[in-house]
């Protein structure tokens, strides 16, 4: 049974630590954080003992790491994780700056260990079904894919501040999507925003509401839209146009219920929280994590989908403040 | 943490123990089952002890059975578990035979044991939110209930023969809902059926396609409609009408994908299995029922809905057989 | 061009007389109504003139008859118009009483003169796009049939005291529907019902809420819920299950427009007024009369099925008064 | 009774003059058409006279005008029309060429006489509606826009040649919506397309795919799509994010029916046609003319929405071929 190290002991880090021991496949040995009540509760929690970084990948009975800390730890860790030999789960971004990440692509491909960048959203299965069928050929070739993907609300400034503005931190999700859902890498990127939400997002320097069109080399083209606040809910939708068809791919919502009386029709809002809204799909994110290193197959989501997101990420913020479409690659 | 004893190791009962180990509130201590290799099996998987039914019993530690076993043994297990003091938790029927319910029901009561019957439908989401909304009066007075309520396929005639019947089996669920949506005692019951599907059912002296209506005494009426095939799945919904207005509960769908192509716009079918389909209800019955075990509150199907559902099947049998609608208490 | 006489000038005879003259396939020559300045302005709206009974079935130019006079009226029209050789278009009932519409029948079948019944529902493009894929085999071999009629509001006691009563009135389309859909005559009716709207419609001898089964020899069975108010709307839906699959006609909205905010994702209600729910129905039901009298076809709904719904009708009321299934034909 | 001369009996031609005469509130007087058989036709279906543009305009008795000729023919009957102080019906785009439209307008301005331009999807129901409910302030104020238009499939290439292009005669409709809906004139523009549907467009010097944004100086956003082929139907949705919520107008199908079988639940195709699609839109457009020409209230969407959209259509192929976005005004 694989033994894991993880690093991060918050939110998405019990999240990620409830699947591996729900799992049945998997065990978690050594937890890491640097808040250390949090780390003994997670560990006390699974069976676990708190360790720190270089014991916890000094263990040869360690197989595996999941690192769930802060971003700006991602890269050491995966580095010093691919030194030990580990297999990796990260998750996303690996890291806000690129030349880092390259760093940390070279130390994993040096130690040749497998490493999955935790782009969740693959993994829900309403979006993998969607690609699913457009592997199968069910809307032809694709022609335009549209996304949407809007946040409930806002994160304290004080998080904005730290997370590497909105196109690394939120549209990073949207711009993997949009590579995978293509089927080709983006060759143009135009990306425009506002600050139409909350003004002190603006004056750290952020905003709060984007739209983009991505371009590949086959003329292809995917349109993102965000923003940090939907009354309604958490808004994530793909819809993807072919030759012969289309596909979409809608909310989640919390039951079926649908009420008439004598105002309205009116059924449920989408699922509101994205731990509740993508539970399946960490779930899922997991399961394949662990099917590729057990059979040594290739990660579904691997680092140069990490980097390539970034890339799209850093063209956008070239192209909102230069005001011009930005050319990649 | 309360320590269960399990009767029978089958496919129900497989969920039962998963949820219980998935509560971290319980444990699984006996399992026991006429099938030894089940037993051996679920027993292992959740770190229990095969049994005999005495010895589980028996055991003081031991503060609540499940009962999932075959219909035919769940009466003498009540009232056994009833004698030893256990809290009850009862697959649906308690029996087929109403004098023997009738034992159940007063083994129960002098002993003085909480008792859920398992009609895992009151707790799935979708119909939970729609009662919750009769309750807050979102439709004003409840007039009539349509409940829609149609097996995939039929079972094997094999089980047809041992199950009591299409009414006691399968529309003994509706029977329960109709009375927990209707929020009356039905006072009248015509029920009329048909062999439709498969000229087995009907060569084993049952019915495979029914239509009833329930009456209360001040008027209320429910529908129900049940075919043992649905070639697009397991439909299972609910509809109220009342003087405010009206509230649908559909089917769960596997994802929300929409393909629209040349010919038709369409989407997922209907889940399938039951198991799948009621799978938070079963998770969330079972809380359900440790809740009111730890806190010593009333369950929230006891053990005289499982007697009326029962009451709702014979009337309906009554009606079938006698052609003319059947008067109740 | 077909020359027409108009009897009923009142709110459906409007409807009538506009789509006649929006047809551009026939002209409307005379209006007969009791209420003279109903008949002159509808006459002056359609370049008619008015006449009384006598005169206006005395034109050998008149063709054909509308008949959209009250209820008492009908029968001594179609009788009339028949003796007289003019093809019929009755709004439905044909009358209140079983020898009565035999008697028309009789007369009709004596002139050898065509006749509709004003069914408007089979018009209706949903309803009759639903019945062309039974008939083209979509759902394999229809086995039930759920039939969901509720009123927006209930109409006058003055009214409900000349309407024959809720089957007669209301219900009649329910049963011409159930027939249709059916494929099969029914043969054994179970009607129940309750006054749970109005306690006036209880005073003057009637109900306002009811369900129904229907059963055919084959053992198909079909069901009719019916209220004369739904606070959300006019509420005409039907379901179909048959064999290989199942089908739906849900019902018309206004718009298309989906509102989310924080509280509920809304739709538009049904569309609240029979006038406008069935006014494609209207049109098309009266374009179907013309094609069947220029090509001298069979009537789409004839007089015959005018009759059926009625022997239905007074079925469930023996059922409702007696409390047992009566069994027809 | 308003009198009207009508340029163009094809097509949306014989729909306007349809509209006309169903209205009861005007009349066709002059038919013009440079394909004689067409104008014949034409002007016999509704009483009216074939005639040239001289006589039709000199004609006192007319007071409207309907434009529903060749785009190229446009300008010139605009301006001929104001100098008879006739109204005009002028059917989009105005002209091609930004100075022709700017003369155009000069002309209708010295002339005072009201103009409407056909934007009929203004008039559309569902759109129409959701820009009340924005008016209304349903979802606070409007933030993003989101516009998805295709077409079932190409016109011929010899009318891609005479069309302006997709953006002046596709999408043109679009930026009226964009506009209409955002509330705000956009001061940017991003337009970016491709050639994914029909090589021969490409050789013709067109696009056939777009994706664009639109950016208003408050920084309220708008993304349309398009594309000259979608296989399920005639694709147009609108979507508004505002700070209080969404809304969503959604295509019109052709009936309610839902079927579910093995395989699928599936409902109706996006009507195919913009004629049926868009035939209430048409209707409601001609009588809000004839309202404002009666009541002399201003234009719903005058003159100067027609230019300001063609501005949008020439930003739009400049950004195109610039590479870059486009500021206006």
């Amino acid at each position: 049974m694989l033994q894991f190290a993880q690093f991060g002991a918050g939110r998405i880090g019990a999240i990620h630590a409830a699947n591996l021991a729900a799992s049945g496949r998997a065990a978690l040995r050594h937890v890491v954080d640097v808040h250390a009540p949090s780390a003994a509760a997670l560990a006390a929690k699974h069976g676990a003992t708190v360790s720190d970084t270089a014991t916890a990948l000094a263990d040869p009975a360690v197989g595996a790491v999941i690192i769930a800390s802060s971003t700006d730890t991602h890269a050491d860790l995966v580095i010093a994780a691919a030194e030990a030999g580990k297999a990796i789960f990260c998750e996303k971004p690996i890291d806000l700056s690129l030349p880092r990440v390259d760093a940390c692509l070279a130390a994993v491909a040096k130690a040749g260990v497998p490493m999955l960048v935790g782009f969740n959203r693959r993994f829900d299965p309403n979006f993998f079904e969607l690609h699913r069928r457009i592997q199968a050929g069910a809307v032809g070739s694709v022609e335009q894919v549209v996304i949407t993907s809007r946040d409930p609300g806002p994160p304290p400034v004080s998080y904005i501040k730290v997370s590497g503005g909105l196109f690394r931190d939120m549209t990073i999700h949207d711009f993997d999507m949009a590579r995978w859902m293509l089927g080709e890498e983006p060759t143009e990127v135009f990306a425009t925003g506002s600050v139409l939400v909350d003004k002190a997002i603006g004056e750290a320097g952020d905003i709060d509401s984007a739209m983009i069109i991505l371009k590949t080399a086959s003329g292809r083209m995917a349109h993102i839209n965000n923003s940090r606040r939907a009354a309604y809910g958490y808004d994530q939708r793909v819809e993807v146009h072919g030759s012969a068809g289309r596909l979409i791919a809608g909310n989640r919502v919390g039951t079926t219920v649908e009420q008439a009386d004598g105002k309205t029709v009116s059924t449920d809002l989408p699922l509101h929280f994205f731990l509740e809204r993508y539970a399946d799909a960490y779930r899922i994110e997991l399961a394949a994590f662990l099917d590729a290193v057990e059979k040594g197959t290739p990660m579904p989501v691997g680092a140069e989908d990490g980097r390539q997101a970034l890339v799209l990420a850093d063209a956008a913020y070239r192209s909102l403040t230069e005001g011009r479409p930005v050319t990649i690659g």
